[in-house]
């Protein structure tokens, strides 16, 4: 196959006509650049901001082939720029896709990396408009390139966090590193029910990126600083404490476990608290509101069936991140500083 | 360094502030994503596309230390994706960059790199403004990502060309070919002068995209196709003959040749018609107008001090690309079918 005709039997037929034209693609692959409506026909009495983001996955570094199929890398590639886009509120609209391929690849191979990128573009309502492919002398890179947009003015950045306000997740951190650890060491014998094996596994190689939770934040106006948990919630906490010059405590008794999670640590004698703080790549979305917009919100988001939790609050300071836990034999809470760790890639 | 401190070594103080406001950016490097605006206040009363485009150069597939320096990976990284954006007769405007790094680069040296793309970047006004960086195991990967706009509808597709139509370049091809030969001879004694060898190392090492070239095009309104010459000119013919479902002639004697190439070629005993038709990167523009309105393009061209050469012409056929020269012997035409050969990697 020339470059051509493997392009083409990478991409032909991933998205259907319908999804391509309601994001106003004009000219997806095949020239020099791909061609988009800026307006689309619903946008024409609304102003938009457009969103950019860039993600890049590496051989060896992010993924193995021991813990991430060739469809679930794709997936997980292009889900990562997703939650980027999920976490300033918005709507991811396009992508394109750069991919640097050693030559013991097969093509039928890299058909599976975009099958999985397609499964994720076609789940969130992403088009896949354009890409190079390149060959390279050792390691796998996956390049993906995502644009959203937001109502003009009206992206939620990092940088908005108050004193006062309450901290809160999107869901529950920690699962990723788990599943990690799971797939590392999965020739140990687990005793452990399989469907608590299989969330943690999926945890990892499919994050699910929030877009509906970012939404409904961005909908209800009351929220001040979002980031996505990828390098870990410590790590996330620290960038939205330095950005918004604030302090951010996060009560530990608050923080909400899975079942999977805390039985597979408790089994796999592994610290559960290092997972949720450091793990990484959960994708759930991290941020602060003002305490009196906390209960409506949760209700709002438990009507529509998505999770809310409070896990600690925003306080003056000068971008300290700190871990407050009882101490039971003082009987009083102490605080410790969380120094900023963040994800460790496997080099 | 940690992370940040790099990212903010690398990328402090690179463009200035009109340029990103200019631009409408409104968040740039920092955040989830990047924020710019989808409308600029100059076009409030115009609907634009939107073009998106991204190119990867890998370290020893595209270059090489002996043949390009830190800053020239850089400048060509950038220029490569303008061209695609002057090849549509857009405009560039913003751009994200993913860098995977392999340990044995020094901050300082990442530094020259993004050197290189701030110098492009400052010299076509485009805001840079996001991106990602990994550490890589191996090879340094530069993905760049540009998006430009173009008055709503007006882009400039490879596949209108038409029966009829002249074929041109708004250059000189074969440059940048010649100049990767002599980079990679540079030891052995050139018996020329040294202004010519110059012309020919800056072609292969800062090519000029052609925008003000690509939108003088766009703004004539009589282009019919457009492609630019990153792969060779026999390359670009064919992906224009097949998008149009068109034969092009491409005659020998009407291509342009510059006076460095020619005494270069000789010099070195390589083949000035291989350089051109084969030889890659020149990010010249190569397309076809209606024969009628040649004479007034080139016209406006040469007001501009900009150069257009007609090289050929489009005729009714299957996809076809002929090169057309006189048989001095037989005292005619005669034309060979140029194979699609494209341009040749290191690898």
């Amino acid at each position: 196959m020339d470059e051509f005709a493997r392009i083409s039997f990478w991409t032909n037929e991933g998205q259907a006509p319908d999804l391509l034209e309601a994001r106003g693609v004009r000219l997806a692959i095949g020239d020099d650049a791909a061609i988009v409506a800026a307006t689309n026909k619903e946008d024409r009495n609304e102003a938009y901001d457009w969103l950019y983001t860039v993600d890049t996955m590496v051989e060896e570094i992010h993924f193995k082939s021991e813990t991430m199929s060739l469809e679930a890398i794709g997936y997980k590639a292009l889900a990562s720029n997703i939650s980027d886009i999920a976490a300033m509120g918005g709507i991811p609209m396009h992508a394109v896709v750069a991919i640097s391929i050693p030559s013991r690849y097969s093509p039928q191979q890299i058909k599976q990396i975009y099958n999985g990128i397609y499964q994720c573009a076609n789940q969130y309502g992403v088009a896949i408009v354009g890409g190079d492919t390149t060959s390279s002398p050792h390691s796998l890179v996956l390049t993906i390139t995502v644009i959203g947009k937001v109502e003009a003015g009206t992206a939620i950045r990092r940088s908005g966090a108050k004193p006062g306000d309450v901290l809160f997740v999107t869901g529950i951190a920690g699962k990723s590193a788990a599943g990690l650890h799971l797939l590392l060491n999965a020739h140990q014998e687990q005793h452990l029910a399989q469907h608590h094996l299989e969330m943690l596994k999926q945890a990892h190689q499919a994050p699910q990126p929030q877009v509906a939770q970012g939404r409904l934040l961005h909908d209800l106006g009351s929220c001040h600083a979002l980031n996505d948990v990828s390098d870990g919630l410590a790590s996330e906490a620290a960038e939205i404490a330095a950005a918004s010059a604030v302090d951010i405590v996060i009560d530990e008794q608050l923080l909400p476990i899975s079942e999977s999670l805390s039985q597979y640590s408790a089994c796999a004698q592994q610290s559960t608290l290092e997972w949720i703080l450091y793990g990484g790549e959960d994708y759930i979305l991290l941020g602060s509101m003002p305490t009196e917009h906390f209960a409506k919100t949760k209700a709002a988001f438990s009507e529509q069936g998505m999770e809310l939790y409070e896990i600690g609050r925003v306080e003056q300071g000068q971008g300290e991140v700190w871990l407050e836990a009882l101490d039971a034999k003082l009987e009083r809470k102490q605080r410790t500083c969380l120094s900023k760790r963040g994800y460790n890639h496997f080099i």
